[in-house]
C-alpha cells in the first residue's frame, strides 16, 4: 500500500491535515506572499509572459492553480480573459477574493478555496497558469497538482503557462564548505563534552547515542542541501541540463524519480571543486499550434545582480577536491522523493573526475536531502 | 462536537498525524534532547528529587511519561525501582531502549513506544515521573497526558514526580519593547513601499491587504509572547502566583482555562513598565501520607546566573508606561488554549494601574499569543 511505483500520484495517500501542517500553512501568511510578490525576476517574467502574449488570454477561460494572493488571476483578467478560475487551498483565498474585488475584476475572476484535486469547475479552460516551482524546481511537489488540473480541466488545444521547465546542475566552489564543516565539528565537540559531563555528574552513559547523534548532525550540517545565492564566478564548470519538462505532456511518473548522466568540464583555473549548484528555468512558449508571440524565460541561474527568492540549491562535498581547468567530470544524477514526506527530495551524485589526459582523479558517491 | 467545555480533554479530538507534524516531531531529534539534557537546573532538580528520595523508588514500580532519551527512567532504576515503564511517542524510544541497555538497567526499564493515551500497562504503578513542563508551564499541553496516565495507572497511594506546580507573573522592564516596535515599523514601511511598487510596476492595487497584513504583523511582532532570559533586576514589581496545581488531584478541566485576579506593587524606582514576565516552578514533595525526605524545587524564575532552557515568557506593552515605586496594579489574568492548535495558548491581561494615593493612572486590556 502507498507505493508510488504503480503510476498513482503518491499524494493520493497523504493525510491532508498533516500535509497542511507541514506545507500549506506557510502560504497562509501574507508576509510569505509578499516575499514572493517582491521577487522581481519572478514577477516580471509572469507579467511579460501574460501581457506580451495577450492573444492567449483575450476572450479565453483561464485556470490559476494555487493563486495565493491572486496576482496571476488578476493579470489574466486584465489581459482580457473572459473567465478566470483561481484555486487556492489556504485561507489566502479570502485575501485573493478581496484583491480581485478592489482591482475591479470580480466579474471575471472566481476564487475557489479548495485543493485542486478536490474541486470541480463548470467548464474546461483554454489556459492553465501557475507559479508552482519550488526550490530546485520540484521541491514541494506542487507540479503534481498542476498536472492533475491539466488532465482534468485543460481543453485539448489548451496552453500551459509556463509551458516548459528545465533543471540544471553545475560544479561550484563555495566558502560554505568550510563554514559548515566548522559548525559540524563544533556540534560534535559539544557532544563529547556533554557525554563526559552526563557520565560524571549524573551517572548515565550516553555513549551509545554518539553514533545516531553523529548521523543526525552529519545529515543536518553536511548532507542537506543549502539555499544560496551563487555568484556566477562560483560556477567552475559547464552547467548541464538534468531534466527537461514539457508541461503539456509530462506525467507525475516522469517527475517522481529523475535520473540523468551528465558531464561537465572544469572551466575555472586551479580551484576547489566544493560541490554542485542546482537551479531551474521555466519558459513561456505557448504550444506549437498556438505559440507565444514573445517567448519569455524565467531563470533562477546564478546571476550577478538578479537574485530570486529561489536562489540555488547547493550540495557540498567534504572535503572539497582540487581541480584544474580542463578536468572532466561525469556524473550520474538521481533524485527521488523522500519517503517520509512526499514534498521533500533526496538526490544522489555518483561522480567520476578525470584529468584532460583521461587519467582518473577521484570518484565518489554522495547523497543529499533537500528539506 | 469537539467542544472542550464538556469535560472531555480536547486532544481526544485532535488528528494524531497533524499533532505529530506540529509537535512531536521536534522531540525526535537528539539535538533537541541534548538541549534539555544540558539544562543543569532541570537535570539537577530531577536528579536530586530522585536520589534524595530513594525511599519513593526502592522496590517500587514507576511510570515515566514522555521518557525522551530515557534519563528519568534510568535514574529511577538506579534509585532502586523494581520496574520502570518508560513511555515515548516518538522514535526517540529506540534510542531510549539502547541507553537503557548500555546503562545496564534493561532488566528494570521497559521502553514502550506509543502515546500515553493509547498504550496499556500490565499493572498499576507507585510513582509517575515526567518532565512535562512547556514554556510558561502549560504550552504543549503535555500535562494532559500525565493526568491521563495518573487516572489510569497510578495506585491510590501513588506519588507524582513532580507533585506540585505554580505559575507566576510579574511586571517587568525590557529593551525588547523598543526593538520589537522598530522591527514592526520597518516591516510596515516595507509594506507601504511594496504596495506602491506593485501598483506602479504591475498595475495591481494591493491596498486592500494592508489591514490584514497589519493584523498579521502586529500579531507576530507585538502580540506574541517572547522567550527571554530575564535578569532579576528587570522584574520591577512583586511576582504573583496565578495558578497552583496539585498534580495528584488536578483535572484537565482545571487547566483548560485559567483565570486569576492578582495585584502587584511596583518595587523599582521610577522606571518603565514594559509588560509582564511569566514563569513557573515545580516541586517534588511526595504526598501527605508519604512525603519527600528532601523537598526539591525546580524554578524557572529570573535568575542572575542559572538560566533554564525554558527561560521566561515575556508579554510586552506598546507603548510602555512610566511607573513609580509604590504604584499598584491589579490584573485580571485569563488564559485559554488556542482554538487552532490545542498545544498553543492565548492569554489576556486586564490591568489597572493606581498610584499609592489610590489615583488611577491607566488601565488597559491586552491579548497575547504563546506560539
Amino acid at each position: 500500500m502507498g507505493s508510488s511505483s504503480n503510476g498513482v500520484a503518491p499524494n493520493n495517500n497523504v493525510d491532508k491535515g498533516v500535509d497542511y501542517a507541514n506545507y500549506f500553512c506557510t502560504y497562509a501568511f501574507l508576509y510569505h506572499q509578499k516575499e514572493m510578490l517582491s521577487d522581481r525576476v519572478r514577477m516580471e517574467a509572469y507579467y511579460n509572459a501574460i501581457f506580451q502574449n495577450k492573444h492567449h488570454f483575450t476572450g479565453k477561460t483561464v485556470l490559476d492553480v494555487g493563486t495565493g494572493s491572486g496576482i496571476l488571476a488578476i493579470w489574466s483578467a486584465q489581459a482580457g480573459a473572459k473567465k478566470v478560475y483561481a484555486v487556492e487551498a489556504t485561507k489566502m483565498a479570502e485575501h485573493a477574493r478581496e484583491l480581485v474585488k478592489t482591482n475591479g475584476v470580480e466579474h471575471v475572476v472566481e476564487v475557489i478555496e479548495g485543493s485542486m484535486e478536490d474541486i470541480t469547475l463548470p467548464e474546461k479552460v483554454d489556459v492553465i497558469i501557475s507559479e508552482w516551482m519550488g526550490y530546485f524546481l520540484l521541491r514541494e511537489s506542487m507540479f503534481d497538482s498542476v498536472l492533475c488540473a491539466r488532465d482534468r480541466w485543460l481543453n485539448p488545444d489548451g496552453i500551459m503557462y509556463p509551458s516548459h521547465a528545465r533543471m540544471w546542475v553545475a560544479p561550484i566552489r563555495s566558502g560554505l564548505v568550510d563554514q559548515k564543516k566548522i559548525d559540524y565539528d563544533r556540534t560534535m565537540d559539544d557532544w563529547s563534552h556533554f557525554v563526559d559531563e552526563t557520565k560524571t555528574f549524573y551517572g548515565v552513559d550516553m555513549g551509545s547515542l554518539t553514533k545516531p547523534f553523529t548521523d543526525e548532525q552529519r545529515k543536518y550540517y553536511l548532507e542537506t542541501s543549502l539555499w544560496n545565492n551563487l555568484h556566477p564566478n562560483q560556477v567552475i564548470g559547464k552547467p548541464a541540463v538534468i531534466k527537461e519538462i514539457d508541461c503539456l505532456t509530462a506525467t507525475v511518473n516522469d517527475i517522481l524519480s529523475l535520473q540523468a548522466n551528465i558531464s561537465s568540464i572544469i572551466t575555472a583555473e586551479n580551484t576547489r571543486f566544493c560541490g554542485f549548484g542546482g537551479w531551474f528555468d521555466v519558459h513561456f512558449r505557448g504550444r506549437k499550434e498556438n505559440p507565444a508571440k514573445h517567448e519569455i524565460e524565467l531563470t533562477t541561474a546564478p546571476s550577478e545582480d538578479l537574485g530570486t527568492h529561489w536562489g540555488q540549491q547547493v550540495f557540498l562535498l567534504y572535503p572539497s577536491i582540487r581541480v584544474s581547468q580542463g578536468d572532466n567530470m561525469s556524473v550520474n544524477f538521481l533524485m527521488n522523493r523522500s519517503k517520509e514526506n512526499h514534498r521533500l527530495l533526496e538526490v544522489e551524485f555518483d561522480c567520476e573526475l578525470r584529468q584532460s589526459s583521461g587519467k582518473s582523479l577521484q570518484s565518489f558517491s554522495k547523497k543529499f536531502y533537500i528539506e
